[in-house]
């Protein structure tokens, strides 16, 4: 009997009740599952992430990074039964490894970066603290903590285990329980990602529940807590967004919709330069991987019309090269579309591009003997648009399969306005080596596209190409390609958070931020707080040292001892004649210098080492027979990765004997933790 | 005769050809105006506001943050006419201020924020530059460029200047024009700002549009490279939204809706405390500034039940005092709703939540017999909620005028439940002194706001006041709020730009960003480019210095100069105990101060001064014998305000005899402009 696909719902495998769908094999057309949702209670299924949420939540950032990467080990190490599956799809072993390793990459990279970029909080504040008021008592910062709600991910048919997976480490890594509907022809992988998932046991309660089949009545249950993200085809995002419920709640939705993405070859990139022949290959790989079923594949090649003929040429005959075949069969060659309806639809595409457009390369409609004929097989096809200046059709229609379009343009002018009638895509890659060429378009091309791909001799042997999104850049296009935005780097993380802005005192916005901040109170902390451990060291904990004079004689030892002879500590005339400086001044290096003499604790104790400095600016300068003073307050503290030491962040301001600040900047150090980690660090004296 | 207000369009102001709809004074219900876009052609206004685009981003950032500038003052100076007309709207002449002066307030913010986080430039580089492959030579970075189509801002009849200013900053500063329309109602006053902008000539031509009357078909012609922004009700909001050319082209929406923010009285904060006096303070203020027509007014009163009999009473007593009146009499007043239907739905409203609550103060059928009886004066009205458990209207009915109810809670966790009913808003605040308090309220509703203000004894002296937005932080909030944006400093002019990735090569992408990365030539300048002044600094060039050895000697001496004798460069066997040192080390401060001694070019020249220092890292110990030498490359410059100097950023990389770095940071100097600015920084020698 054929596989019945489950949905992972509340905690438990559901069976459905009825209205089951075949799927067939992109290879034989067998049925390999069937799947639906008849039966689930949506309302339920909301109510459940909703309940679960708040234990979500109460986990720092931290801890749900060292989930995701320890699901990320997981499922590498339980990746071969995907693989398997896989080959139903149409993917070949590399289009899995797209699939499937791209994926598990994706969640090692959120991992890392929940780890090094966000704190081991449960919120994190945004950007600088405001001055709100003249004195001070008054301020505001920007806290972004996770929705309330749930996040339901709807997701395209080409990528089931990367296209989940990419959805999930970013809202999991904010803090939201996630519902993720798979599309349904590629459902049986998604589940079977799911049960390795589900059967780690890694996940908290309700992180993450799985619709196989139609999503039914769920959006009708959002709210402006919940966020809805889809990737997928235009009308299905409209009929998303639309919903009464997502519009009316101002549910946030985030669309990744296909578009017709272009590459442009520069007009100094002629055959016999690295950058056509880059060109080349990147255009046959696009057309090819994943049998061109890619939202990020592309469709446009817009070269100059002058070489057009040569561009045609060698696509011909490299794409005469690729063989279409069985992806099970281990060889070489570009799989099946997913399904024979997808054939349909992609023959139907090309019919409709051959209005203003001539097939130059392959057959649409061509049969494969050795292969299966209810395999949704076909040929790579490339066409020539005839009147460039006139098409529409070809920014238009997108033949999702192994297809593209040859657009010939006169002048880079020409090349913008062919490019934009695509109105907005995920991606666009330049192939050119010339700077007034790639300066021109990409100030004229970005605006229309989510990334640029600058693909030349250069970076070529490192590029990661046309077609993938990475998980530190953002991927998604305005316009055609649905305005929306994921990946990114935290940016994605920030999708399923409120940016909510917090106005107070300073020492309130101090406790909620746990970071100091100028206004709050700092009291002189006994001991030195170089004697306290990481975990005694509190934020605003302070030293107030003594002062000390710089004299002429401190200054001119200084420029001697180091070589820094600048003549604004050498010559009083010439410093007099700088617009910063009254006369000779004492060098910033040993301003700084000095201060770590005075407020340093020398003995060996928990403090064991500076490690930087960030933001110094020098904002008065110190004259001979000036005498400075320091004031050092724990601004924040930040667990290392190590269990024997943690990093400290210092406020520290010198004063002059007018009471001036003289300089300000962030000292870091790394302070030991407590016992035993501390014994070792501390020698017996 | 009645005054026709005009539109603006295509340069030209415009006299509708008919449709004319009477606005009413909200004083005395005598016509003001009339109204209509009759005639306009919608299609050529977007037609027109896209071809004159591209002279507004062939501007930069700075250009247009001093015309921002201009504006503001010549605003300045002409806004009593603006006053004047206030006063018909029912606007007294505290809530004109706020009108008016808040919105020139704002052109002032971003021009200053423009000139100070914006490069004078026509794009802007956001995030770090991250490292996408193994040696280096293909690295991303995120280019925020302005769409390439128009703003459509459509505004509420509350704050006819400010909020058509506070719109217009952010979407200019990023290089949109603009086509503003105002709500009709106080259409008169926006037309006589229109008129005060158009004829100072200081925006470039296409930067501002203005509708005056219906949007006609305005929204059909709309792409993925517009934007709309709209603030007022949720029933015109969706209408917008769901636009079919909104939807179908990803046309960016930004909405603001009134929603039903909350004021919160914490248990600590009974009777005779401050916190209580600020609450009572704060809420009359809300209820009765532009006669509670606010979007940001306190309507939900969430206090404890123990003392809401208190909270009652000295509400009651304090809005007895205020006086309705005729704004412009001049007296002390809160004047009338801004039309009779206002009043009609207001009531209406009244009604409505009288289903669940109590009115404990006013009469909102009151008649003024002093005051004409075609005015929409109507006086604030208190209702206290019945059943705080099971009441749903008090949450979702939004009397939109001098009105707010009274919602009694039992514990902070009940609060929190009454508040996240109002299923998001623009902003609440929270009256409480108490930590844990304040920190549960935050915790628990940051995700339902998109603003909290925490009042208390510590910064109410300063504090701006829950209703109103500041440039500086975000304006907007989830769910009944609208889930938009506005504000925020940079984040609301990042509205009306599209993030991009760029991938690149390091040469290639540095030369977008004018900043030298990793990676990109470095190639040695000669001369030294401390000879160079600032128009002659280029990104790239560099200095490689000779190297010098550092001594156990150096070591000990500068610990004795500077009094810096931390163990870990004193005391071999302490030092060697720490995790971090092979041994005795080096201060950092010495090898950043033997490394200037290296670069640094004595005599007097071009650079004047070390100004700072960013993000140093020691990255490895450097051991007495070791030997230190420096790369100097230049990064970026930065012109200043002053035309004497400009900023120029510096990589400083410090490497050991084995090529190792030990230290990295970005150096900050000023360098004098060409001359004549630099001969009076070059002392004659």
């Amino acid at each position: 009997m054929t596989k019945v696909l489950k949905s992972f719902a509340r905690g438990r495998w559901f069976i459905p009740s009825g209205g089951l769908i075949d799927i067939p094999s992109a290879v034989d057309g067998k049925v390999v599952a069937r799947a639906s949702s008849l039966g689930l209670e949506f309302a339920a299924l909301t109510r459940y992430a909703r309940e679960r949420g708040a234990a979500i939540r109460g986990m720092t950032f931290h801890e749900r990074a060292a989930l995701l990467k320890r699901l990320a080990n997981h499922l590498s190490a339980h990746k071969d039964a995907l693989y398997a599956l896989s080959g139903e799809t149409g993917a070949t072993q590399h289009d899995s490894l797209i699939d499937v390793d791209g994926g598990i990459g994706t969640l090692f990279a959120y991992a890392s970066r929940g780890r090094r970029e966000l704190p081991d909080e449960k919120v994190v504040f945004e950007g600088v603290v405001e001055s709100l008021s003249k004195t001070g008592s008054f301020v505001g910062a920007h806290m972004m903590s996770p929705l309330h709600g749930v996040a339901v991910h709807v997701n395209a048919f080409n990528f089931p285990c990367w296209g989940m997976l990419e959805k999930f480490a970013p809202a999991f890594l904010a803090g939201m329980p996630v519902i993720t509907k798979p599309a349904t022809a590629t459902a049986y992988v998604a589940e079977a990602l799911v049960e390795i998932i589900v059967d780690s046991g890694i996940l908290p309660e309700g992180a993450l529940q799985f619709v196989c089949g139609s999503t039914g009545d769920l959006l009708d249950h959002l709210t402006g807590q919940d966020v809805v993200a889809f990737t997928g085809s235009l009308e299905t995002s409209e009929k998303l967004r639309n919903h009464p419920t997502v519009s009316r709640k101002a549910v946030r939705f985030v669309a990744e919709r296909d578009s017709l993405n272009a590459a442009i070859l520069g007009p100094d990139a002629g055959p016999g330069t690295p950058e056509f022949d880059l060109f080349v290959k990147e255009v046959v790989r696009e057309m090819t991987v994943k049998a061109g079923q890619k939202c990020t594949a592309i469709r446009r090649l817009v070269v100059p019309s002058s070489i057009e003929g040569d561009v045609i040429e060698v696509l011909r005959s490299r794409l005469a090269k690729i063989k279409t075949g069985d992806p099970r069969s281990g060889e070489r060659v570009m799989g099946p579309l997913a399904s024979l309806d997808q054939r349909r639809e992609v023959r139907a595409q090309i019919q409709r591009l051959r209005d203003e457009a001539d097939i130059v390369a392959g057959d649409p409609g061509k049969a494969f003997e050795s292969l299966d004929p209810a395999g949704a097989y076909m040929e790579p096809v490339l066409l020539r648009c005839r009147n460039p200046k006139s098409a529409v059709l070809v920014h238009e229609v997108e033949a999702f399969g192994p297809v593209a379009t040859v657009i010939g343009y006169d002048s880079i002018a020409d090349a913008v306005t062919l490019v934009e009638k695509g109105e907005g895509s995920l991606v666009a890659s330049i192939h050119s080596y010339d700077t007034a060429c790639v300066q021109e378009l990409v100030s004229a091309l970005a605006p229309y596209h989510g990334r640029l791909l600058l693909l030349d001799r250069d970076d070529a042997a490192e590029s990661t190409g046309h077609g993938s999104p990475l998980p530190m850049l953002v991927h998604g296009g305005p316009g055609r390609a649905g305005g929306g935005e994921e990946l990114g780097g935290l940016r994605g993380v920030f999708h399923y958070m409120q940016r909510t802005a917090i106005q107070a005192s300073p020492e309130r916005l101090s406790g909620l931020m746990r970071t100091w901040i100028k206004g709050a109170p700092a009291p002189v902390s006994i001991p030195h707080p170089f004697r306290l451990d990481f975990a005694e060291i509190a934020t605003g904990q302070t030293v107030e040292t003594e002062s000390r004079e710089i004299t002429l004689a401190d200054i001119e030892h200084f420029a001697e001892f180091t070589g820094d002879k600048f003549y604004a500590h050498m010559d009083e005339a010439a410093a007099k004649a700088n617009p910063f400086f009254p006369g000779r001044v004492a060098h910033g290096y040993l301003v700084i210098s000095f201060a770590a003499g005075l407020f340093v604790d020398p003995a060996p104790g928990p403090l064991l080492a500076n490690s930087g400095l960030d933001t110094l600016r020098f904002l008065k300068p110190v004259s001979p027979g000036d005498s400075i003073r320091v004031r050092l307050t724990v601004k924040s503290k930040r667990p290392s990765r190590s269990p024997e030491y943690g990093e400290v962040r210092w406020d520290a301001e010198v004063f002059n004997q007018h009471g001036e600040t003289v300089a300000r900047y962030d000292l870091l150090t790394m302070s030991a933790r407590p016992a035993p980690a501390r014994k070792q660090t501390n020698p017996a004296k």
